[in-house]
Parts: structure tokens; sequence; C-alpha cells
């Protein structure tokens, strides 16, 4: 199965490089397997590192400001300053660095530090499955809420932005707006502000 | 804004009510409303004794087989015993009785005690202003699932069924039915199976 999340990898000079990711799980989490784009910042620190740190989040601004890529950026080259600014980034992506293990980003649930044991490079979408060397909470879960979800499923959309019509994107749009507006809060506002400009864009 | 999970109630005898509900909460669940229908056991047990435990979960088989309403009955009356059979009811449902509380759910992540300070009833949609009077971690959240959050869509879908075309309820379960396809696992097939034959009926 498959559990969203936020990644952390090491970049050359040893700053921190954040991702979205969709790791492949048995549902125990036991058992890892990566899946980045051969063309990604995370794969060439992954077989830079061969080690990364998985986030599970229930924060729908971190993921909405990870996919956008606010993360890994300044904030004025980003268009979006007058929604998120630079200090609400730097907050969402306050991290510790553990030597052992790498970045941990402090707003998590929880992390799972990973260690790549074996690559696949033969299609696109490299496959490194993985061995995990620690975990440890951090925060207690949130709840389920319909806004975050569906700021989820538009997250992911926006990951996918060059292979989808105008019409799905916006029908996509329009129907998770409904459930948003019924369920957010003003944090979840943000991070809707966020993903509907980029999806515009 | 609204969170989604389950809620138990005392019936007459002592014995527990399990049902779905999404209360109207602020973000740092300070605050708590619940809005059960007037024609509901939820409302008539809420009245009679004025408190109830909210449960935030992460499991969609205790949401799906709390929705169709597979916890509160004997299991040859659902027509279900083929999907879910009555020792799997039984432990999804397990419970432990706080005299001070209600009935506390073992598979929940956490719960919160909470206690009817004011109600209005004048719509048939009451408004329970309540308090809360205790909360406790029980397991860590596993993390965000696209299956998951599908099957609670289905699950709030079949709560309303008998308001809805059959069109919109076919169009909801296909589009859920490929992401739940492409990111569930073992228990998320139980419940997608359980709310698939709820929806089909």
């Amino acid at each position: 199965m498959v559990t969203e999340g936020i990644l952390t990898t090491e970049n050359e000079d040893g700053t921190m490089h954040v991702s979205p990711i969709g790791p492949h799980v048995n549902p125990e989490l036991s058992s890892w397997i990566l899946k980045p784009f051969q063309s990604s910042k995370t794969f060439a620190n992954l077989q830079a590192t061969s080690r990364a740190i998985f986030h599970i989040v229930d924060d729908p601004l971190l993921m909405a400001a990870a996919v956008i890529g606010l993360c890994n950026r300044t904030v004025d080259s980003t268009g979006m300053a007058d929604i998120l600014d630079a200090d609400q980034i730097a907050e969402l992506v306050t991290a510790e660095f553990y030597p052992e293990f790498g970045w941990v980003l402090d707003l998590s649930c929880r992390w799972h530090a990973l260690t790549v044991e074996q690559w696949d490079v033969s299609t696109p979408r490299a496959v490194a499955v993985c061995l995990q060397s620690e975990q440890k909470e951090q925060r207690p879960f949130w709840g389920w809420n319909r806004a975050r979800h569906s700021l989820l499923e538009l997250a992911i959309l926006s990951s996918r932005l060059p292979m989808l019509d105008r019409q799905v994107i916006d029908a996509e749009r329009n129907r998770h707006q409904i459930i948003i507006e019924k369920t957010a809060g003003p944090r979840e506002i943000v991070a809707w502000e966020l993903l509907n400009r980029h999806l515009s864009q």
C-alpha cells in the first residue's frame, strides 16, 4: 500500500532538501520502497548518501508548500509571498539535524530514518528498496479532516500538472473546493490558496 | 472546522452505542459541538446521559462498519457476514468502560470525553455544545493514505444514500475505486467491499 508524506534528503553541501513522496509500504510500516524520478534532486541526493528521512505528517500547509517547491527556494522567487511569507515557510521547515540519520522536520507526527539497500534504475522512476534504521513519534495526530484529504489530493494533482488537461484540473479543483469550504480551518484555507493559485497558473 | 470520527454513547441498559460523527471543532480541539439528528439513537442517549466519547481514528474498517451500522447489530442481520464475521466486528468494537467517562474504543488513536453543556433542539439536527472533561492518546497515527480518505468519503456518501441519485453514487464510487485500488492495503480492501456492497443495495 502507499502512504503520503514528506521526505528529507541531504544536498551536497549538507543542507536539507524537502520533497513530497508516496512510499510503497506494508501495513506494519516495516517494508519501505521509494520511487523517485531519476531527474529529481531527491534521486541525486539518495544516490549520493543512501539515506533519507520519511515523515508521517497531518499538516496540509506543509504538504502544499512542499509540492509547490516553496520549501527549497527563497520565497521571493515563488510568487506566493503574499499568501505565505518567508517566516511562515521557515517555521514549516524547521528541522533538526541528527548526524546518524539526517534532517528531521519538527512539524511531523512521526519520522522513519531509511537507508537504501538496493536500487533498480532501469526505468525513469527508480526503485529504492530501503531498510528502516530508526523511527520516532513527535506529535499526536490531529484527526481525520475532509479538507486536509482534499488538499492532499490537490497537492498530488499539482505534482502532475504537465500531464493533465485543464478541464480535468478545473473539475477536480471545483469538487474539492466544496469539501474544503465545508470542513476547513484557517490553516487549511491558506493551503487551499497556495494550491488554487498554483493550479491556476 | 470539522473532524470525522466515532462517537460512543450509553444506551438505557448501559451498553455501548457506536456512531460515526463529524463534530465542529476549533484547530486546538478545545471547542466541541455535536450535531446529532433528533431521530437518532445518539441523540436519545446524549439527552439521557449528557455525555459521550469522541474517538479520533485512522481505521477505515471501523468507520465503514460503523456507518453501515454493523457495530450495533448482530452480524447475521446485516447480510455482510461473508465479508466481516462476528469475531472481526467484536474486535473492531472492543471497548473499555470508564465509569467517570463512558465507553472507550481500543482501536482509536485518541479519545475525548465530552459532556453536553447546552442544547439547541429547534432544528431536526440538534446542536449540543460540549465541554471536554478528559482526553488520552492510545495509539500512534498510521499516516496519510489516499485509500483511507476515499473510504471515508464513501462512508459519508453511505450515510446520505436516501438523499442521492444513483448516478451520483455510481460516479463517486467509480472515482474512489481507482484511488483505492492504487493505494490500499488488505484492511482497506475489506472496508471497500463492505461499502461497495452497501452502496449497491
